[in-house]
């Protein structure tokens, strides 16, 4: 079965240098990294290096300001977490924008339900925040400001430079989620200067179940998981020492081929968005033309369900998104989309496209030969469809 | 380098079966759980198969009672946060022991410096709770009880099925540490009673970074990583695949060899036991001596520390530990062992063996052989022994 991958957000291929790493870990036993035994040496050079690497991808200034974690989500959990309840005295009021991930979203309802009071910035139709709003919204009592990096659904990029200078001449502190950037863009955190950030092993071509937080080294946090001394005493429990090796590998992967990976990205985005009218009529091209990931396209079907679409291409084996790998399972419309003013009937006629090295421009020809198949199709059963015409 | 492991605890080799499964997982490229479309059905087909693994070896009415997280101390920490905070209308009171790991000690701590009320229950010199205490310490705005199953120093099994009955008829929620008996003893959640059991994938020879938290059904608990709906709801963010594919098939070995593995424990345990006599003098073992883990041994060596003990066996290419495997690297004593009477200066003279299935009888000799020269320069070297002689 040979398939077309168009979702690689859901899902990244390993590398086989990532592979290969992992598969050696698991072959040698490589022990713990906290025995102070010679069975837990290797183990705790495996550690050291890959942290090394990991580091050296978001340009940290020390190795030790990255915590490995399991996930993206565990990323922004204790991120959030573990910045305002360790810096409560300064205050319990957080600063967001509407179109943030799931993570973000449900770590502060959590909050509030603990005290905390949330401002959500609203975006323009393009998905980005205007940092003087953020400036608005920051009180006394302020204690975080997080905004996402990078859109998950319609890829917009924030104007983060900005606002880490509203928040450092305010001293309020700054979390950033950056799953979908870290290893597609360049992320630089001194020069983003941002206190925490959040990242996942899989945008590039990683693992899944391993991601990394950012912390920008004197700034106070609490642990999410609280026991044992790893991680610098950031993260109590046993390393995923293999799902980290392979995270190394990977990292190490996408500083040396990150322009290659940019041009490829581009050229197949580009490609998609010159020839879509030649094959579909009636769609949105959803998120910011220039600030935007070059690995995404999010498109608004009129008429039509993105749900109906997905379902026919997966027949047709092309593999796409309607929205957020974490939050499929529903079919109400995504909060991004309406919150950059989209209709609530476009919203759910979205697919979010996410290219990967693997993809060719030929995958992108049969994807656009098939997507007008489907789009005729469900148009022609569409009521919608029939009364707009 | 052959090294023979008395350390067991710290890191268990991966069996070549658990190798296997996760290799050809990462070959394979199994996809994201949560997509919708082909590319991600193998990979739920897998997360489901590991979870009724799982399942099967600590006896769940359903599968669904477990959440894959990604160690033991995760388990602990959302166990422990998460049953207390989405059962906060019932009090703020919390009844524990004086021995329990680090995880759940630092997990107590951190919801006391947010207004809960901890009692912690002293153990007899065996390092056993009496659950009349537990029953004492009972408030009406206790919430929970939370009781290790074993202890990871002295491998003392405590009481559980007669704590759970005393939980159940006053109604507080009941959550047990079970992270060293889980696949090494039988574990049966419905007989125990429990509400919750945390558990992890490394001491039945899965892979570290891999834990599992049993929730009973019915039970209210808020996620510690709030996001996606991954784990039925319970746990957001994208699944180590890989290392759960590793924890199933260990697990499914752990219940298939049970009995073999527990004759193996035991023999080497009363081998060691028997003959330390013919080696060595003037020493203590730690712990119950039937309600015991059987393949762990705590021994106190008088007049020495357990630390350089530890590094000249090292030198000789044996492992061992003198504590648990996520508190080292300090010099200070257990609190386990001093909970249970110790005297400090025996307390740091603690070697704590764990055996795994790959140790013989033959090593626990050189071990013995071993020990006994290193006790001998270490007490001609010690102002202590030369005093009491």
């Amino acid at each position: 079965m040979e398939i077309i991958n168009l979702d690689h957000i859901s899902a990244n291929p390993l590398l086989p240098e990532v592979q290969e790493a992992m598969v050696h870990t698991i072959k040698e036993n490589f022990g713990n990294p906290s025995s102070q035994h010679k069975i837990g040496d290797r183990a705790a050079e495996a550690l050291a290096t890959a942290r090394e690497s990991v580091a050296r991808l978001i340009h940290c200034a020390k190795s030790k300001e990255v915590v490995f974690t399991s996930s993206g989500s565990e990323s922004v959990n204790h991120a959030i977490k573990g910045l305002v309840l360790a810096n409560e005295d300064r205050g319990k009021h957080i600063v967001t924008s509407n179109i943030e991930h799931k993570s973000v979203i449900r770590s502060l309802r959590r909050l509030k339900m603990t005290g905390f009071q949330i401002t959500s910035i609203p975006v323009d139709d393009r998905g980005r925040v205007d940092p003087a709003q953020i400036a608005k919204a920051i009180r006394d009592d302020t204690v975080l400001v997080t905004i996402m990096h990078s859109n998950n659904e319609i890829g917009t990029i924030q104007s983060t430079e900005e606002i880490s200078k509203i928040t450092k001449e305010k001293k309020i502190l700054f979390h950033t989620d950056a799953v979908d950037s870290v290893g597609v863009v360049p992320i630089d955190v001194q020069k983003l200067g941002v206190d925490a950030l959040s990242f996942a092993s899989n945008p590039f071509y990683g693992p899944a179940g391993v991601g990394g937080l950012y912390v920008r080294s004197g700034v106070k946090i609490w642990p999410l998981i609280d026991g044992g001394v790893q991680e610098n005493n950031k993260r109590g429990g046993s390393e995923n020492l293999i799902g980290i090796v392979g995270m190394g590998v990977a990292a190490d992967l996408a500083s040396r081929d990150m322009d290659t990976r940019l041009a490829h990205y581009n050229k197949l985005r580009q490609t998609l968005l010159q020839e879509l009218p030649n094959y579909i009529d009636e769609y949105i091209i959803n998120g910011h033309p220039e600030h935007c990931l070059p690995n995404l396209v999010s498109i608004s079907l009129k008429y039509i369900e993105g749900e109906s679409v997905m379902l026919m291409l997966d027949d047709d084996d092309i593999a796409v998104s309607t929205r957020s790998a974490c939050a499929s399972g529903s079919l109400r419309a995504s909060h991004v989309l309406l919150s950059t003013g989209l209709e609530f009937a476009d919203a759910q006629g979205t697919l979010v496209l996410t290219f990967g090295m693997d993809n060719t421009e030929e995958d992108i020809t049969q994807f656009l030969t098939k997507l007008k198949e489907t789009v005729k199709t469900l148009r022609n059963l569409s009521p919608l469809y029939k009364k707009s015409a």
